[in-house]
């Protein structure tokens, strides 16, 4: 029978060989996500940011060149995942730059992220109330009727949402009275035995799937990134994320602080986050419509001046002396009141930040990778320009940020650019045919050098000799070193060979810029092992989070001193953890209880003023540092 | 020494011949509100209602007639108590049409207010924080820094809102770490032993008097009322009122509740209420400059209806069977939210109503009068178009609403009129002369009969024979019975005598009108004493509350049959009880909890779905009674 007929066929992906099973018409994306492969949609699968490109190796798809794909391109068969259509069986290949969160530990763990918790339990939860509607015999009030429909549940003394109240009457006999009720408990934090204020946040009609959302925030000084939870199952849909609509002023914090204390600064700032989130929001209702009005918590985990910014709440004091962040642990907010395009009556947890340069980014990170209850000696890192680290288990940790400089980010360095397109993020030399080979996001031609590339270039180059530990170049060693406008350099891709009109150049001076970021952290590492007396080898795990993270080659990161000198296998990649906490928050009270937990377990070091820090510093500015033995040298 | 020369003098007002230390400048009103005698004030003192006149009989005052006083009224010594300012020892006889809140109640008691509580416990609380402000070795982020300041006054957990926090780093440095700060406390109705939810309201300046204010309000369905209280000290300020802005959209609830759902009608109605309540807070802005900013609580109580119309929620169903109404136990609302001009933070606490019909304003009066927590059997009546009756003690209440018409209120009476200047309200027939003595207000001439003058002209007329049991004119008995247009009627004073352009009359439609309402009444005490097994004569206290029963002859209510046939000395007479009750529940968490208690307590009687309620109304037409032996006769 024609109607019957299998009409799915498989779509295979590699390196995986994963096959799934697949309609004609849908995109390479939507089957690939169907498998738990990820692909980068930065655009949310628009077509418009050209992160999706995969290599079609059999079979055919619906597609044409397009923005991002050049003829040439498109004949060596690739496609944008987000555009091609499936239309029968074929095969794809997924390169490593094509991937949302995968890694590129050569070597090592993948990404480990948990989304699932103990027990769901948000802290908004909902409530069927079947109420008989009022006759003669019962004219008991509506709200008497709800309060004790409520008290059949075991609810009481709860507070009611002004509009809720408003629209109780019409709902209530426009849904015969059965209704669904939305009540948000408040965890109790220095009283945990305390019943909880609770509540009542809105009546809504009944629904065939029971669904409704929380909203994972994860505010970040460069992006912001987003998760949808469906809190009636606790599945998290993917996340999805865009730059922080901030950064025309200014790629760190300190800048961002010092634009807020100027003029309207503040509403800017705060206006241009929100609209970051609003945006996110209208993709959302495109995958997800009508999520929008059954959304009711949202939680948001930033470092503490992203947290203040979104807040609205004057920061200058975070950076003045002596550095008093306005607040740390957050009351719950009204997000309808910074200007998020929300129901009114949802409610905002914002994530405890320790002090002023370890925020609630790092707490929602802790929760999300577990140390805080397990027994092993953890190093927890999250590399940026601000580079965070934890160090701890299940009884003590102590944290510090440690003003690593822009190097990681591209930022410092001649050539240096984000980890987009075009840049150079893998390097090998040929020693013998003193050959370049260069891989390059997007597979173009070179543009300049990411973080990782600067990472990778330089491990390499000192591999093979051509830098010495000082993070000179060796003369004579390589046919590449020339004298420069700004001293020795290393010629990567000569103009003619560039995307850019100019050579792609390594500079000492970007050496240099490496290796005192590398040496803030590293110094940093030891700094807070020390404090407890221990040593860098009692270290029993190392775990790694942030978007550079994510494309850190293990090997060549020890090589120049970035992380410490640990067997592999002790090494993991989380991925966005501060996003993965704040999932895990939105699905728990008690996780957000334990977010509570963790800020106050945390000792803050200020490195600056931490005796013995300076020292290490200086000693940490070689290649890979000029204690050889903790790199068994 | 001429500078410690006594200036003062003494001002005596009559007829309680009360002598007051006064100063040459100061109004005659405020000299006697100092002695506690209190005058009528409608337009808060400002010369432009005329309802505060008393008589000059000794002595000299500066003063001018004005607006309210003719030339010849000058010279027979009347003055406007707030403009007539003392200029050496004078003696002023107050009339009572120029009483504030005092009775007319001949041979009972006075007005008994009692505004003060136990223990002064509002449910907002002022805090001194006094913080050492940050430095090095402690940059405590703002907000920690005050939950551990509010943690030595054993405070935890508490919510804080979010303009507090936003203003918080400001104000903190302001006031160099050292500030107030204002807690709200939900009082936990169902589970009384649960820790009550706390928030922190506001920060602000210490202040050298530590006074902070609460407003309570009596939205009645004609007149509003509203008196500001010190919360720190309890002090409660005299009281002020104004009309109802409704009051163009119907005189009864009914006509509100029709009103309100037309069109924009409920939006229109709230934006009348509140805008009378700003009007009172402009008023109050003059007598207690800076209020406003320290005004953190307020306490309503009104009607069902009126509480709905504040609120701004749907009131419909009120009046549809079967009488629902959609809040009776209110929460917590945002006086911002309604419209009022008070800060942002600042609390509302609405009194629960009973039912349909008995109010918020009822179980504001029954904690005011005590009757819940007393052991003598009580009738507590609010006279009015609708009339509220509660009966009970310590042990049990029940109430009823009485459709008692708009009689009362002059309404449905040929020459009915507010009790306002020009209203005949008292009245003696001299038998031997046959001449109508009128007792009117503000002793002009007579325009029309107010309420309580319908009760005393009929009464008189009833004594001395000429109107009957039935309530009909007998023949003959006096030479002002005549026939008008609308039947028999009895002319009080001619057009010629009268402030009109037409005779002043009582016609027989009129006396019908009041028999209906006092009947209304009186089956309604009955139906209630009945229901629990005892007779009128258990009563043991009579307790009258309203603005109608200040000015009620209670022998005269009597003679008609309006209250029961108990002597006088168990009649009280309690004033505006609901602002009372608003009033200690203001200052005093306790208050407002036992005012949920005392809603639980009653137990409400419809009284047109009571047996024996119809027998009793119809056996009730009668002057006093058909069954005379509940008065003695």
């Amino acid at each position: 029978m024609s109607n019957n007929e299998d009409k799915t066929f498989e779509i295979t992906f590699l390196p995986e060989e994963v096959s799934i099973k697949a309609e004609a018409g849908e995109t390479i994306m939507e089957i690939a996500s169907r498998g738990h492969i990820h692909i980068n949609a930065s655009c949310g699968g628009e077509g418009v940011c050209g992160r999706c490109q995969v290599e079609l190796r059999s079979g055919e798809a619906e597609a044409s060149p397009g923005l991002y794909l050049s003829e040439e391109e498109f004949k060596a068969g690739l496609r944008l995942a987000c555009r091609a259509k499936a239309t029968g069986p074929a095969t794809f290949f997924i390169p490593l730059e094509s991937r949302a969160d995968a890694t590129s530990f050569k070597k090592a763990a993948k990404a480990e992220e948990n989304l699932t918790v103990e027990q769901l339990e948000p802290m908004v939860l909902q409530y069927p109330l079947d109420m008989s509607p009022p006759d003669a015999a019962d004219n008991t009030p509506d709200l008497d009727r709800v309060t004790q429909a409520l008290a059949a549940h075991n609810l009481s003394d709860l507070d009611v949402e002004f509009s809720a109240m408003k629209a109780m009457p019409q709902i209530l006999r426009a849904e015969n009275f059965s209704v669904t009720a939305s009540v948000y408990f408040e965890p109790p934090l220095a009283e945990p035995d305390r019943i909880p204020y609770g509540r009542l946040m809105s009546f809504s009609p009944k629904s065939d799937d029971n669904a409704y959302y929380g909203l994972a925030v994860d505010v970040g000084t460069t992006s912001v990134w987003v998760r949808l939870v469906n809190l009636s199952t606790g599945e998290a849909l993917p996340a999805i994320g865009d730059l922080n609509g901030q950064i025309s002023h200014g790629e760190d914090v300190i800048s961002r602080i010092v634009f807020a204390g100027k003029g309207d600064g503040l509403q800017k700032l705060q206006s241009q986050v929100t609209a970051t989130i609003n945006g996110l929001l209208k993709r959302l209702d495109e995958t997800s419509p009508g999520f929008r009005d059954r959304l009711y918590l949202l939680t948001s985990a930033g470092n503490t001046t992203m947290s203040h910014l979104l807040a609205g709440i004057e920061p200058k004091n975070i950076r003045l002396s002596p550095y008093v962040p306005p607040v740390a642990v957050w009351p719950s907010v009204r997000p309808g009141l910074l200007g998020l395009d929300v129901p009114d009556h949802a409610v905002l947890k914002i994530f405890p930040s320790v002090s002023s340069y370890v925020g609630g980014d790092i707490v929602s990170g802790v929760l999300a990778n577990g140390m805080y209850q397990r027994p092993e000696l953890t190093l927890f890192i999250d590399v940026g320009t601000n580079g965070e680290i934890v160090i701890g288990n299940q009884d003590w940790m102590t944290c510090a940020a440690c003003s690593a400089g822009p190097a990681f980010e591209g930022g410092g360095v001649k050539c240096g650019m984000r980890a987009a397109p075009g840049a150079i993020d893998d390097f090998h030399y040929n020693t013998e045919q003193k050959v370049n080979h260069l891989g390059i996001i997007g597979r173009g031609k070179p543009l300049g050098i990411c973080g990782s590339g600067l990472i990778n270039i330089v491990a390499e180059l000192f591999r093979v000799g051509i830098v010495n530990k000082l993070g000179r170049f060796v003369e004579n060693s390589s046919p590449y070193i020339r004298q420069g406008e700004d001293g020795a350099e290393y010629l990567l891709a000569p103009a003619a060979e560039s995307a850019g009109d100019r050579d792609v150049v390594l500079t000492e001076i970007d050496i240099e810029n490496l290796i005192r970021a590398k040496g803030a952290m590293f110094s940093g590492y030891q700094t807070l092992v020390e404090a407890v007396g221990l040593t860098m080898s009692d270290l029993e795990r190392v775990i790694i989070a942030g978007g550079f993270g994510s494309s850190i080659n293990l090997e060549n990161a020890i090589t120049i001193g970035l992380l410490p000198n640990l067997p592999l296998e002790k090494f993991s990649y989380i991925g966005n953890s501060s996003l993965t906490g704040a999932t895990l928050a939105l699905m728990s009270r008690e996780m957000w209880r334990k977010a509570q937990y963790i800020r106050t377990m945390m000792t803050n070091f200020e490195l600056s003023e931490t005796p013995g820090y300076m020292d290490k510093y200086v000693a940490s500015q070689f290649i890979p540092h000029t204690d050889s033995s903790l790199f068994g040298l």
